[in-house]
């Protein structure tokens, strides 16, 4: 039985939490929140104690930590977590600074912690199938990705202010998934972007609307557009173009009805928004991160997959402005 | 080049007067009809001569007939083109009594000229390709075939009081298909249906809304179900579910357009209407009743089809009207 | 807090304690099992107490119970519940007597205790969504139900020598969707079937292919076909064409993946059986009986639902028997 | 009726000149070939008189050409038939050079004749109707188009050699489509390339997978995607994000038949290539041609969206060497 503390209790923290109580070898013995009273709600919900931070690292009977506090608390958290000894989950992005996390790079790996970055894309049963049957070969080579997400809204734009940008906030589960997608590493990167959804997001310096190349090496290429807003639901959509054959992960509509009338035929929208569309994925992803504890194999994604989808954030965001492409190292 | 009398230049007829023009083999040498219009402007648009059905079964440089005349002309008109020899393609129903068919048959014999019945579902690309890909073993046995057919509205009710009735009328066209994909005879018919479409409709003594069961000697089974009524187009599906797999031949939309919307995802209605959906259907019918003449190959839906649907109609009309299935011979 | 009593820990109690775990408003109080280790199992799962059927019926601490044990012991389980004043969930079939069904619900009456049949389907997102879209009247009147079933593969024919035959033990859940599609009772059965999936099925008297038609007072007609195999999953799949519209449930895919190939562009298979298909089902059924013992409403479907499919999975036994339709009451 | 001289009898001449037949107020008049026996096969086919080029420029009984010659021919076809007052149809591209193309405007502007560039793929029945939607306000604002094309197989390397590179050959067809459906110039473009497919098309200079960004002045954006692979078809896809919706115009199959088996449900792959995809599209175009010519509208697509996708494609070749954007007047 793994025991783990949560670091947040928030949305995402509530998330983790209902995952690791559907799952057999583990338990949520510690919660922490800034603000009490969402502390004392999920430590009701889940019976674990309500603790600090500090008091969650420092417990001996706590085996891992899962962070889902403000990003810029990640920083301090992990690197108390790693040197107490705690295995890791960290949402993402684990920082807004490429820079730190390799700095937290060189601790994590001095503590020899278990590190697992939060992209939670990764496994859900489309991504994860179109990677498991890309690394089967049934496609061939890889040549071409393309990669669409659109949300149902745009964030209040308080938010967009604070968030380090639509590359840094929004594309970056995308540029994660192209490197998953890929399997190879990108060298190149070009980005451009709109603010066509809201003014308010152009006059706060972000763009709602936007597209990236990326290359590889070897000559691969991915495509990725983002929009702050769908009128049809949380669009979430990736193929994959082989020597052999496509593969694609499409959307997951509300539910299996059709209606056919004089409007043709009509399915359900896609599943609204990423709590319904990726309960799956938290779910596996928990369950990857427990087994991972028992096992004693690493977690994936690791830190590294955090730093590498940090730095094409960065390279975007640069482009964005220079209006040129970005090589990376 | 083998010449055609076109006998009937109603809507069936310029359909297939329209085959023959696309056809490299073939030519319509010349048209007939009671209404001498309806000929004048067929033989404007082809070319061809007009003349007396009588004398186009009489013309040396006639090689085959295409009947597309009222139903109660059919005897008469087989009856004489096969005896001058001609081929003929006669659009369905062959005759309203399968007794009368029965008759035909041996005329038909006696004359040995090819015979072609209009059973023009059998000709397009979907149910032809499930049909062939039974045929190759692709789903093992045969066991549930479900067959769905809608119009987009009723006919006039003139119309159906002089039409046989449903079974006679619409449903036939399902028991030829049921025949074309069960591979085996059907021995057993229930049928049963409402007048929920037009009351009017009850009040001529027929049925909008129909069902039927089919058997056959080895157990197969057939479902059929029949509407009048379809808002979303022509509703023309089938499926064949067999030991190893399932086999269906879907809709046609009218164009390869989806909106995605708050409404979700919408596709294109089906295309309207017979002379949409069977337009390719009544060109490749033509084409193999052609091959088939230059060939020597026997036409097939034959004259014995013509008579194996009619006798399941008669069946299906009884079992109808006595509330029991009704054993075919 | 509702504190409930599991009668019967095999698969389907354990599903329904694992859907109680994740209801706010419910706990598993007790369990029961003829096996004391499938009890003392749940039991440990659940932090439940262990104990005897009798005593879970007798304990004042408990509001009501799930009855999942055989079929030849629901009688004298729902009997005792029902005098001991508890509420009942029990699994269908109700009996296999329909009698007995009507005997039982004098006694569940004149208890007064809440009772819901286990047609879980009736809760799967596909079905109960065109049921309330029908009753929106978005389709107008219904006018034909096309419900299909196939299951992945067969039973051991051991299990078939008792399941009742496959009308009673498969067909029975398509019979009650055709009441709530159809939104009127069934006056007239008719039945057919074959043992074409395995000999040995024919052997023991049953069928594993069949297809019934269900006629109502006003004219709405059911088509229903099972197959007792499908080499690609659980297909269940209803259609209802009504005046204005058609409405379809359609399959639920394994994953939202498509490879596309020199073969096509290929989807996953159906998800394999009921326990995944139903999941949600499940779920949300217990969550419909705790929310009606809350409430105070009456659960539904009820009890009398129970035996109105028995009574025309009966009818359409006789109907294969005797080759005609039953007339109901 | 309009009397048409073809000039090029090859295999896209062959097609105007079937689409001609079918048509009711145009004839083919005339046909002209370097190989006299292409004109001759034509001619027979037609009913049409074989010229040289010249002499079906100067007949007086030509009201239009159909210009379907090779490329660098296209000058001199234009400007002869120009001066000599007949309305042109002219395959894309009009000229390699868009220098030549603008003096082509000049000639064709003095000669006030009609012209049309053939950029078949606009009259194609999903491309049109998703234009259509798109002006009629459907999507609202259009923010994000994706294109996809992918070829089944590629070119011979000699054809690539004299093509003008896969900007200016293939993605041609995608720099028009992109006009056409964002409905705003285009101002700058960024592409990128690989040769994935076959190392003979790189060591020649060229690429056969590739991607471009295309952005207009209001900020909206296209990508677009290539491939001269796909093992499943002739792969044509355009989707349109706007603000109250999205628009897509989907591959069309081969047939409507789906199979279902352990393997899932697989649909047929997409038609073969372009003759079967654009066989509706080339005959609705030279309709609207002929229409054009009745009724004394000016055809369009017409000179000037020549010359557009031209820049753009010629952006696009700079923008895969220099690895920059590059932007328009």
């Amino acid at each position: 039985m793994i025991s783990i503390g949560i670091l947040g209790c928030g949305r995402i923290g509530q998330v983790h939490a209902a995952s690791l109580q559907r799952l057999e070898n583990a338990r949520v013995a510690a919660v922490a929140d800034a603000f009490p009273e969402a502390a004392e709600k999920l430590a009701a919900k889940t019976g674990a104690q309500v603790r600090s931070a500090d008091e969650v690292i420092a417990s001996p009977d706590i085996d891992a930590v899962v962070i889902g506090t403000p990003t810029d608390t990640h920083f301090d958290l992990i690197e108390k977590s790693a040197k107490a000894g705690k295995a890791i989950f960290c949402e993402k992005p684990v920082d807004m600074s490429a820079d730190r996390i390799r700095d937290l790079i060189k601790i994590v790996d001095a503590a020899g912690v278990p590190f697992l970055t939060g992209f939670n894309r990764r496994f859900d049963s489309g991504f994860a199938t179109i990677r498991e049957r890309i690394a089967s070969g049934e496609i061939g080579d890889v040549e071409l990705v393309t990669i669409l997400s659109r949300d149902p809204s745009p964030p209040p734009v308080a938010y967009i202010k604070s968030s380090g940008g639509l590359f840094r906030d929004m594309m970056i589960h995308d540029f994660d998934m192209a490197r998953f997608l890929l399997g190879e590493e990108i060298v190149r990167v070009f980005a451009t972007g709109s603010a066509l959804v809201d003014p308010a997001i152009g006059e706060a310096g972000d763009v709602d609307t936007a597209v990236a190349v990326l290359t590889t090496a070897s000559g691969r290429i991915c495509q990725i557009s983002n929009s702050r807003r769908a009128t049809y639901g949380y669009d979430q959509r990736a193929e994959v173009h082989g020597s052999r054959g496509l593969l694609k992960a499409n959307n997951v509509p509300e539910n299996n009805v059709e209606i056919a009338s004089g409007a043709g035929f009509c399915a359900a929208p896609a599943q609204h928004f990423f709590l319904e569309r990726y309960a799956g994925a938290y779910l596996a992803e928990m369950a990857h991160f427990i087994a991972c504890l028992q096992s004693g194999q690493a977690p994936s994604p690791g830190i590294r997959d955090g730093l590498a989808a940090q730095v094409i954030a960065d390279a975007a965001a640069t482009s964005l402005v220079t209006g040129v492409p970005v090589d990376l190292g």
